[in-house]
């Protein structure tokens, strides 16, 4: 199991593997992990939007704004 | 595939293509990326706003305030 | 078409003209505008307020706080 | 018409004048403008508060939290 | 009637005196202005808790968050 | 009755105390409070929790994020 | 019982324990605390996610966005 001593490293150590995001108004966004800042602003690739655990539709890239995420995983 | 350090590099790799910018409140804004900054204020030229995934209404250049963003996707 | 290079050059771009400024909270502002700050807020002159795409009252000048506007676009 | 080249001008030429102030809530109060700051706080004197249109009470001074306000306009 | 330079100023004539505070969840505090910062956070002593404008609780001292502010006003 | 400067100093008169806590969301927490910041984060240890004044479980120690809080007030 | 000179110094307490995270939007989350920073951005892993108290998906680490938060508590 990795060690974190800050949170980003996280996240670092999730590039390029494929991510949940989840949003405050409840979307979720399952896709690669590309980028990210320290207002945890994020770019998934190969990307799809779901909506009550059901898949909307795809997006190639898309930039999700910090502010309005409530969590990140790595994908199991 | 792009490979983006930061992720304004995503939104710099869109400038001047139709992307799709969609806001907290459920609006959506497609139009063509002329303008962001790092509060993710964007400027959309020949946009069309759309409500519940209808067309509603043409605008021309529009000024969108970052903090109401939660996505902005390149539009496939 | 105007180039900008930061979203603000837009709203400078706008100066004396009419421009819509939408609220979060729904309601939408026509009038002149007058001046405007990083924080995007801004004043307009003669300026109407609409709610539901209805005009509702005349305001002549009016100072909107930026945190509250979701999108501000020159009237076509 | 007054030329304001920053919003806080605006402000500044309604001092000791009745204004409107709005807030997110929907309340209004109406009364003269005494005081701002950056963060748009305000004070007003011989305020009445409004609630759906209609008056509501009388208040002396009254501070507003600026991040409560969406318009400040100067009553016609 | 006092002069104001700056909102907070206002709020240094109260000290001591008797206000109301009210909060975005709709709630309202009387008692004795105690304390205050450039936040807004306040202190009041010999506090009652008002809810739908009747009066629900005593409280001693009470310290309250300025982000949830919307009012403060010296009671008449 | 103590004299606070500013608001923190009342915090830090009811350190070791048991004080309550309300948030947002409407839940309440009482407890000893241990520590707290600039921020209005808290820690409150032998802390109870309440919903619609009932209590609801016990919790030994408990971080509070600061903006989630709407006041504190020693208890009676 | 341990003392706190600082909020934070709970959280450093409560390193590599099983902690319970509450969310604004109801969610909760139980996990070992991995790693935090001063926004209380949080790493858990071995997480399961809980909704109205009922277990609703195991999740291997999670990462928390900070202003998303409520409380963080050590499992009894």
């Amino acid at each position: 199991m990795a060690e974190f001593a800050r949170p980003l490293d996280s996240l670092n150590n999730a590039r390029n593997k494929r991510v949940i995001v989840e949003l405050k108004n409840g979307k979720r966004y399952v896709g690669e992990l590309k980028a990210f800042d320290i207002h945890i602003n994020v770019v998934l690739e190969n990307a799809e939007e779901y909506e009550n655990d059901a898949p909307k539709r795809k997006l190639g890239t898309v930039f999700i704004r910090g502010d309005t995420i409530t969590i990140i995983s790595p994908q199991a």
